[in-house]
């Protein structure tokens, strides 16, 4: 069976890579041989890790469009442009897709599902979130008997290595970062992994299929993780936790709780002990209970292992002669999207060390109704000092207003950082 | 489409719950309703927990296979017989199979995987292991393009209950088994569980699907956890190790080395925080790396949603009517069946408080080449003190031979414990 790869990078490799090193297994699951019959590449003289026969490298999508004998089209570019477009010529051309990119998929995904269906062919994205664990089948195939109730995750190696960097070596975010960058865990430009956004991508993929609500990505409240200090993950750690960027989906009746943060999470809790590039994602079904899925988040193999579940899933599937018949999960008009609702915070705040003054901060918070669970102040003998809190259970909307009383208390420097508690 | 269930204990009041709670995700994925038309139950007339209609109970297996509009027969029964016999049955009629069962799969899975084949039918078990964790589907089909090296799981729920309760309320066996019985989590006769039976179903199970080979349940070298004592727990704790019944199954080059036993496990490691009757299960694939699942290993809901997910997916291939031509993952008779290979032991020694004892014992060791890693030694002051070791990595032929020569000196009464030392 013939295929096309849209990509040759790091992804793009690692297909190839298991395509000759596991070809027996291939061929004992479909029967069948799997060959990438065409590459597209933008330069086609260019010295490569693989070995790939020239006549397979293509420089022209088109190529691959009138290719006649190619049946799946393996989308492995990245970005919105012009993978998008690809995208879409290849299913009106009959071709079916399998794709990680996390990007389209969040933001076009439903027009595209919908566009695949019109066309009898299957759009499959498995590699879109989590690397190498099989998420996307879990939740569709594996519980399609449940109804998911919540997705708890680490879903962005390149900030989970960060900030367990920054744990372990004690290092600060920059050193953390460019270590990541070093090592190619980080890219040149980071912005959408440490501010978030492919955390966003993902959540919002995770809840279109759960709960077949469309989040756009823009609208998920999001935050990354340029602000986490040191000190906070210090803090954290004498205070029994560790900080990890969290992406949470939780559906509440007629409402889903949706947001990407950097929260403090208990050492006994499985997330905590979930580290560098690994990705982990809990899955709540009514049915099953809690699932916790664990592995490589990111990585030529890893991510190419998920894309070839898919490219075979749908080679089976040609193979038995099945078109795509499944239905969209439509979004439903009524859901409310929110972001964090009641939770609990961790306040670091940086005040002038007088009498009196922890006393007046916890004062003000008390005014508000928010009580604390824990209090560590430290450092006295220096004019400024941290103070730090662990607050209950309090809507986000409250605490702003009391920090607003507490910032405007003379002797608080300021509000050095705000991070979630995720409860579990 | 109309399923027959096969029993109605546990999980059959489990699949036939998830069935009318959650009627509208089975429709969205089905585009149509899965209706438990006929339920083969022992006694008619008996209260039952669910309001199951008269007419669709029968204690007639006949009424079953007759029935041309039943195309899945669900067997939810356990035990050898009579659930062989009527699997085999179903299958020549042409029904789908749906199992939860182990014990049957284990020891007759070739055999009916064969006859479905030849019949053309589907036989699904993805509820026979791990309960409601969707590990034969990560295998099979999530990691189909992965050669799978390695599997290491904690995969009886009885057993991981009866070791956290030890752990955690400092019982002995025998009160922790008669919680277990009292809570639910283990059977009048624990004998299956607590021996290590279910574990070699089970691992024999996954052996199957991973590398192609059939490892008779019979054949795995396996060691059950009635000898664990509460000062084994103990002495681990301080060492820094949980003791967990482990189920492993590594393949190395033409050997697949398999084995079920109670083995101290680093705390650092992620299957030393599963507890209670939960299941987890690492998987190594040569292209995704390690993956890990956890999730509740048994009950009634988990395991229906199993259950619920081997018939979505056979409803959705008849529905396209796609017959089961899989081949036959083939026993390579080259491979050689070891059981566990060089590893790192736990050994308890009860010895005569004298002065030397320790000195002697130790030298022994060292006579055959065996290493320490730690020792502990506590208690004096008594006349019969315990002697505890953890050896570096050793064939434990020679550890039995040193051990021998130990029992020999006179001052070592007795060796009260030996467990494996699992090196993750």
């Amino acid at each position: 069976m013939k295929i096309a790869i849209l990509g040759m990078g790091n992804v793009g490799t690692g297909v190839y890579e298991i395509l000759q090193e596991n070809k027996s297994e291939v061929c004992r699951y479909l029967d069948k041989e799997i060959i990438p019959s065409k590459v597209l590449v933008r330069t086609l003289n260019k010295d490569r890790k693989l070995d790939i026969d020239d006549k397979v490298l293509t420089d022209r999508f088109e190529d691959i469009l009138e290719d006649q004998d190619i049946k799946i089209v393996v989308e492995l570019m990245g970005g919105i442009e012009p993978a998008y477009g690809y995208i879409k010529r290849a299913i009106t051309h009959g071709k079916h897709i399998v794709t990680a990119n996390k990007a389209v998929i969040a933001t076009y995904g439903k027009e595209l599902e919908e566009l695949a269906n019109q066309n009898g062919v299957f759009i499959k994205y498995e590699a879109s979130v989590g690397g190498g664990i099989p998420i996307i089948s879990t939740i569709i195939e594996s519980l399609a008997a449940n109804k998911i109730q919540e997705i708890v995750g680490i879903i962005n190696g390149t900030t989970n290595y960060i900030l367990s960097q920054m744990t372990r070596e004690n290092l600060s975010f920059e050193e953390a970062l460019k270590l990541a960058q070093d090592n190619g865990y980080a890219e040149a430009d980071p912005t959408s992994d440490i501010e978030g956004e492919d955390a966003a991508f993902k959540i919002s993929i995770l809840t279109s299929i759960s709960y077949g609500i469309n989040v756009p990505s823009e609208i998920i409240e999001r935050e990354g993780i340029t602000k986490v200090q040191k000190s906070d993950i210090e803090y954290a750690s004498e205070l029994g936790y560790k900080i990890k960027l969290l992406a949470v989906s939780k559906k509440h009746g007629n409402s889903v709780e949706i947001y990407v943060h950097p929260a403090l999470v208990p050492n006994s809790h499985p997330l905590a002990s979930i580290n560098n590039e690994f990705n982990a994602l809990f899955v709540k079904g009514n049915a099953v209970g809690e699932l916790l899925l664990c592995g490589k988040g990111a990585g030529a193999l890893p991510t190419g292992s998920a894309v070839l579940a898919d490219i075979l899933s749908v080679a089976k599937a040609i193979k038995n002669e099945i078109g795509n018949d499944s239905k969209i999960n439509d979004t439903d008009s009524n859901i409310e999207i929110k972001g964090i609702g009641k939770s609990q915070y961790y306040i670091r705040l940086q005040v002038i060390d007088k009498p009196g003054v922890l006393g007046k901060v916890a004062m003000i918070f008390g005014s508000y109704g928010i009580s604390l669970e824990s209090v560590v102040q430290k450092g006295r003998g220096e004019i400024s000092v941290p103070l730090v809190f662990i607050t209950h259970d309090i809507e986000k909307e409250i605490l702003d207003s009391a920090l607003k009383e507490i910032i405007s208390y003379k002797y608080v420097e300021n509000i050095a950082s705000i991070l979630k508690v995720e409860g579990m």
